[in-house]
């Protein structure tokens, strides 16, 4: 049975994180899978919108400790190991922010230490009201070094430091205010407001949205007159797309687009 | 009649859009003369704060999508004036920012796309209690990429993601949790509330508040080492102005600075 | 008598600004104390945690006002002195930033100018719920340029801007909401809440909390590349110590993990 499994419906690609006896921890067979799993999307021009979600009790539990652990019996003590490890993890988070399509994250349960990192990471997420979101590898000694990259850049800082360092969980609520999440909504609604929030984004020119995602992140690391100077450039090339001048046409229009994406 | 119209009283300039049939819309007449304004604005030290609101049902919807639909007719198919619109259009944004003087949006009814940029451009915002905002370019196929710019740098991420990709307005409640705007009020005390945030900040001392404004912004882009070393060196400059000398030393009285700036 | 009071108790310093008379202004003299006792704290593997706090009435008023004036009587009018004392005075807030030990600023009665400064620098902050906090040199003529570098790291753009300009302080309440500290308590309570906080923190492996402040503050003026590439060699470092591998082992046993820090 596969680690990440996909089902993919009407241009949504929903990727569940499949180890629930490990509550779904990012194990290297986890990793290896979720990389490949997103390395086929970023090719994949009919998928406008990404959900990644977990099975079983948690969203994600974070790395898996036994075989972190288990890698100290190697002549380096486990040196190379881990550095390869925190590699790969940290290329598949920057593969969920390089990836074409916006990706949602549908929690529940826990997203604890690198599963919380993956909450962070994805651009929107969507979480059951009785979640509860930590970075809390500091309890075992562990600092979530790599999860602060991508709480720190979504949160603001000082809350970010008394989750690192206290270990403690947050709730949903905590979650929504603090920004690391977009909205908790009661249990039993989660599939679907994960899924009316996909449609919702799918719904659109999934080509603007591609180029919009991208220049995103681009223009965050840049400095004010460089972040003008790029997407002044991004959205020219935006209003070239035959799709856009329909999209504008029909507004015009007051009617609704004619596109075939 | 003037696209922007400017009224001063009391050391404090009104800045109102002034094309209520187009909802105020950043069309190249209007993108030319807000820039006049403002360059006049930049050599005019009488004036300590700047007010920045709409006429009619709306602050400001967005680009003239008229006129960015007519250039198509261009032999290049209109790739050189979008790329120019667009370079105007952020040079004025970055005017507001470079602008000795704070700017204080006013803004009731609608502010989307390039219209929401100019708020979380302004220096400060305030806005009518059933005003809504968003970046809803996405849904005519232009992703807001350049409104994105100064939105991602004074609300939290994830936030502004959403806005971008679902292409939703949001209230103003909501906005002023997120940052995008100081306060909302009644809508009959919007003027009011504008006034009274300008009149403040102008009792303050000019010179002090423009070397302030100017550093302020320069020392966002900088390291932590490099922000305070500049920063060092205005404060350094501002204690030598001989109305802080004075201000200073009112303090120490316990009475009003005798400021005749 | 020391105008920085260090008491130390269970691997937990606390560090009093003893100087009510003045409001605990950071003078020459007083600079000079807290940053040779941020100095010794520096080579101190004892002390896990540093509670920062204010004798009498209030946390922290600023700067020392009558001192700054004073140096105008210098042949340069005071321009070297208010250089120097803006070079020393960030020198101590970046040693704040700096020090291994992660340092919570417990705060009552007003934290204003580069006493709000203090505030948004320590790591994290815990306040009575009756404290105001500002930074309110603006209605001197003096703006808080040095003051803005640590509070414009930790709040929303506009929120600071507006303090900054107006002058106004916020009270505890809208400080927890703007992240600026990370909550209020009452009053009676605040001595017992900065305490909890630090022996939860004190309590978990000093090691690890030490190299993941620091990597904290690094990666936050990285690129996300470059930050990831950092703190996953930094979390491999952290795996290697034997207290860590305790750690997990601990954890996998279910039991408590048996640390001789």
């Amino acid at each position: 049975m596969a680690l990440v499994e996909r089902e993919d419906r009407a241009a949504i690609a929903t990727l569940t994180l499949n180890d629930p006896g490990k509550l779904n921890a990012l194990s290297d067979a986890m990793l290896a899978e979720l990389s490949e799993t997103l390395s086929a999307l970023e090719e994949d021009t009919e998928t406008r919108v990404v959900i990644l979600r977990g099975a079983g009790r948690a969203f994600c539990a974070g790395h898996d400790l036994r075989e972190m652990q288990a890698v100290r019996q190697a002549p380096d003590g486990g040196a190379a190991a881990w550095g390869d490890l925190f590699t790969r993890c940290s290329a598949v988070m920057q593969q969920i922010v390089r990836l074409p399509q916006p990706v949602i994250a549908q929690v529940h349960g826990v997203a604890a230490a690198a599963g919380c990192q993956l909450v962070a990471t994805c651009d929107m997420a969507v979480a059951a009201d009785d979640c509860r979101f930590g970075v809390n590898g500091v309890n075992i000694g562990l600092f979530c070094s790599t999860p602060m990259v991508a709480l720190s850049r979504v949160m603001p800082r000082k809350q970010v430091f008394e989750m690192l360092t206290t270990g403690r969980l947050i709730d949903a609520d905590r979650a929504t205010e603090l920004g690391l999440i977009n909205r908790a909504v009661p249990a039993p609604g989660l599939d679907g407001a994960a899924r009316e929030l996909a449609e919702t984004v799918s719904a659109k020119l999934g080509r603007a949205v591609r180029v919009g995602k991208r220049a995103f992140y681009e223009q965050s690391e840049m400095t004010l007159a460089d972040a003008y100077a790029h997407t002044g450039t991004v959205m020219a090339m935006n209003m070239a797309f035959d799709e856009t001048k329909e999209g504008i046409a029909a507004f015009l229009d007051k009617r609704d687009p004619n596109w075939t994406q």
